[in-house]
């Protein structure tokens, strides 16, 4: 049971979107930017490396929506999926995007200077600035969001199926207009 | 130096937001929903909460920055935010606020349930339901912006007069507003 009354039952962040659209807004504004605007990594890139953060912070609801809008955007769909968040060191996927899944999983681990390692095989490996800033303000802004849905202890869909209606929603029309319709 | 090559010499979260003003837009949004607009919490207990939330992180450039934009707001001024930073458990704030603080630290902590023991002491202090919210969500959201400015390497502030002037630009004219003006 969440640790506030909510003004509805949805799970996850969409049951504190919907009760508190104060702040909502700029939430989905921020999702937007990060995971669907114009950007040099592509849409499913981006939810892949939500979705690994969230799974790295143990946060079920995320790294199973975000995990779904991956999916729903990459051609390897649940399987690739599947096999970056069990371990992104033998998953199939390109050298670029597996160091800069590492680069997330710094950040994910404190808040402290990615290591020049790191940031010199994301480069080596084809990584510019704007893929190595959008994934330090993903990986961090997931590190909000995992918080605030875990910290105030929200529910779990009842039935898995959420995830891929939600994906059809995001996808169609983003995270400020799609989060909050029914399901 | 900071990891990206950023198109201005402007410290922490001020020089990321002027080079990236996509990202910018819905993170000053953020900032003044959950520090400034109406809530049941006061502007400097809020920024309080940040301040401290930043300290746990480690994030020197964040943890001055609303350490002073707490106490040009708060009527214990800069040792009141001292006594905060350096012990809340012994800081003169009030039960509530302590309260709430420590509900803060498990949050820094990790993406975890509040425990029920921090929760039921908030409430037996007075705190509310929109008290809880916006305690859990700045501090989830300051593990973002500690995570993004830690994370990228930027730089500090070369006098720490800086945090005095952003105190009086963000008090005036808010985040969105205030802080990417020149100081």
């Amino acid at each position: 049971m969440p640790h506030i009354a909510l003004s509805n039952d949805l799970p996850g962040i969409t049951g504190l979107m919907a009760h508190r659209p104060d702040t909502a807004g700029p939430l989905g504004d921020l999702a937007d930017a990060l995971l669907r605007a114009p950007s040099s990594l592509d849409p499913g890139e981006r939810e892949l490396i939500a979705a690994y953060v969230s799974r790295l912070n143990d946060t079920e609801f995320c790294s199973s929506s975000h995990g779904a809008f991956a999916a729903a955007q990459l051609a390897g769909g649940q399987e690739l999926v599947g096999a970056v968040l069990a371990d992104p060191g033998t998953a199939p996927v390109s050298g670029r995007l597996r160091a800069l899944l590492s680069v997330a999983a710094e950040v994910q681990n404190a808040a402290r200077p990615v290591s020049d390692e790191a940031i010199a095989l994301a480069r080596a490996e084809g990584a510019n600035d704007t893929d190595l800033h959008d994934t330090v303000l993903i990986a961090a802004a997931f590190c909000m969001y995992n918080r605030y849905v875990s910290g105030l202890a929200t529910e779990l869909p009842k039935d898995d199926e959420y995830y891929n209606h939600a994906a059809q929603r995001i996808v169609a029309d983003g995270y400020r207009g799609g989060i909050l319709q029914e399901d």
